[in-house]
């Protein structure tokens, strides 16, 4: 038996409801591939603000360090929009990132066949699409300084964010990059913005220094303005995708859109060493908290996630992947992804056809 | 008689056929109009470069500044790309939009009838689609300092540009969309990063304080990410957008591309006085340079957007467009925007077809 501690983040919102789901699925899964998992459940985000004024209390930080593998459901919510930034639910996001050193995020955004009509673009142009964002995600813009609100000379305020990147930083994600491309397609796009951004052309220049250690694999380069058009133009020709902070959290949101259906993706981040977080790339949708609708299927191809780039289990993730398609194949949806001829199942049943499927 | 001095840019690759093209046109409206049009022609980007070693040389700043309006083609291409950054054709575009005060940048992204079918998204997502995207053009992360690749203590590099708004060129741009807005369907959304970027909170404050004074307009705010994802998903949800620069270039794009034909697409660039610049969204296409086979109509929707915007002369701008849309109408198609059944015309042709009309 494999024993495995994972810290559970359910956060706002829906997270709750979905993470139960993905909670009962991992217990199953566990059994089936001898697998041990002993959940400790933490504070983050709005619930962490409420019962301790603040998105990401140190205990949460150090339950997280002291795992294998932290899931994570959703954080955010309108109650807390007014808070100032540094006390609002992202707050404890980026923390989370920074504090476990995250700087690489797998975004996949991929087509399923039983979901292609979901899509808002034609058949033909999403059929097969299968894009992988990876995305640095402690640097850049989110983190660079000098940074803040300032007064000018002439009395009025000045807002003021710094792109940073190291050579370091663009090599060590780059690297995750090439690798991820080898397990793929073969083929790499770095996305940038080198004809206006000194930052972006020290990014370009140190990816295509990098690309001689990958020789099998096929690099591109695109403008960044470019990307987001090729994306909405012709995504079949993408296959993994490497960029910064602020253009990763763009792209791998326009990527995502394209399969029409948010409530299916999940994403990974993952540092040098140490426990990665695997969450939904949905939000935390508090609309419909409570209510039993949410779809959980994000929040378990998380754990699959979990299970593959966490864990090491590919088996178990393959096989949680599978009962994924499998009620899907059945014709069980949720609401966000009813269609004619469906059958229409709340959160939690949901959860049970995955465990029977 | 109206008199207008009209500089001309055709710049690089198919820059020289389609700039002919819109100013054939340009000469047959003013007789209808009764305006007339004094044309000057000067060198930018790659063109400038080859001819005088600067992307950008002073007599060309000079003779812009000295006119009612700058109608610009394209500038770039392959040939040029391998020169230091300060030295490439972008950068005489950058110097164009800073030495003539270009702070607006208006992109309309309108989905044409007779070319709904050129989108890769479904017809009823697109139906109807017609968003004016405001973009902030001589701020942001483009202009902002420090910026450079510098040398870190450790010996290795540091790539760096700042993003930097303040509350006057914010309250600037932001009144120019409040009024866009009010011409068109009264909704404002302003796009920023606000949940993790200080800039991108005064960004929202100050629209949100300016919104106000526009008691009329419906304001909404959107993340970027989320904007970019919305673009996809819902696109008629847009009237009017207002976003700073980066943003602006990547969501103009995205946007643009939602209509499947960036051959149709016109810009302008407007400053607080002098003259503004007006050009197509496109690039310099220089694998079909030369060839007549580029389509000139963004570029003859340019020149009307400058009667529009640049010259007050809305009627012949309305002539204009209208021609445009007769011609589509009448079946006659270049070959970007070609389907079955249609006629097939070169550029020239395109254009002689543009007068009949
Ligand atoms: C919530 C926000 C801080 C976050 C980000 O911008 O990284 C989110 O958009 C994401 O992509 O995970
Ligand atoms: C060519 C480049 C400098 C320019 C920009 O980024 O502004 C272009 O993409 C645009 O949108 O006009």
């Amino acid at each position: 038996t494999q024993n495995y501690r994972i810290t559970l983040l359910p956060g706002d919102g829906i997270g709750p409801e979905i993470m139960a789901v993905a909670v009962d699925v991992l217990k199953v899964v566990g059994k089936q591939f001898d697998l041990k998992f002993e959940f400790q459940e933490a504070l983050i985000g709005g619930a962490a603000i409420d019962a301790t004024g603040e998105p990401l209390p140190s205990v949460t930080l150090d339950t997280c360090r002291n795992s294998d593998a932290v899931l994570l459901a959703a954080i955010g919510g309108y109650k807390w929009d007014s808070l100032p930034s540094n006390l609002r639910p992202e707050a404890g996001l980026l923390g989370l990132r920074a504090g476990l050193g995250l700087f690489a995020n797998l975004r996949p955004a991929k087509i399923l066949p039983q979901l292609i009509d979901a899509s808002t673009l034609k058949r033909e142009v999403v059929e097969g699409v299968d894009i992988m964002v990876v995305r640095e995600l402690t640097g850049g813009i989110y983190f660079g300084k000098p940074k803040g609100i300032f007064a000018t000379e002439t009395g009025e305020k000045r807002g003021v964010n710094t792109m940073v990147y190291t050579e370091s930083e663009i090599e060590r994600i780059g690297r995750v990059a090439f690798e991820a491309a080898r397990k793929r397609g073969g083929k790499l796009c770095s996305v940038d913005k080198a004809n206006v951004l000194e930052v972006s052309q020290l990014w370009r220049d140190r990816i295509t220094q990098l690309s001689t250690e990958y020789p099998d694999i096929e690099l591109s380069h695109l403008y960044v303005d470019n990307a987001a058009m090729q994306l909405v133009r012709a995504p079949k020709q993408f296959d993994t995708i490497v960029t910064g902070n602020l253009f990763g959290d763009i792209l791998s949101d326009a990527a995502a859109m394209l399969t029409g259906s948010i409530g299916m993706l999940p994403s990974a981040s993952l540092g040098a060493s140490g426990p990665g977080v695997f969450e939904p790339v949905h939000g935390s949708a508090p609309d419909i908290a409570g209510l039993d609708k949410a779809n959980p299927l994000a929040q378990v191809l998380s754990a699959a996630m979990m299970l593959r780039y966490g864990l090491d289990q590919p088996k178990a993730a393959d096989h949680i992947e599978q009962a994924v398609l499998q009620v899907l194949e059945q014709g069980d949806r949720t609401g966000d992804i009813i269609s004619p001829g469906k059958n229409l199942l709340g959160c939690r049943a949901m959860g049970d056809a995955l465990i029977l499927a």
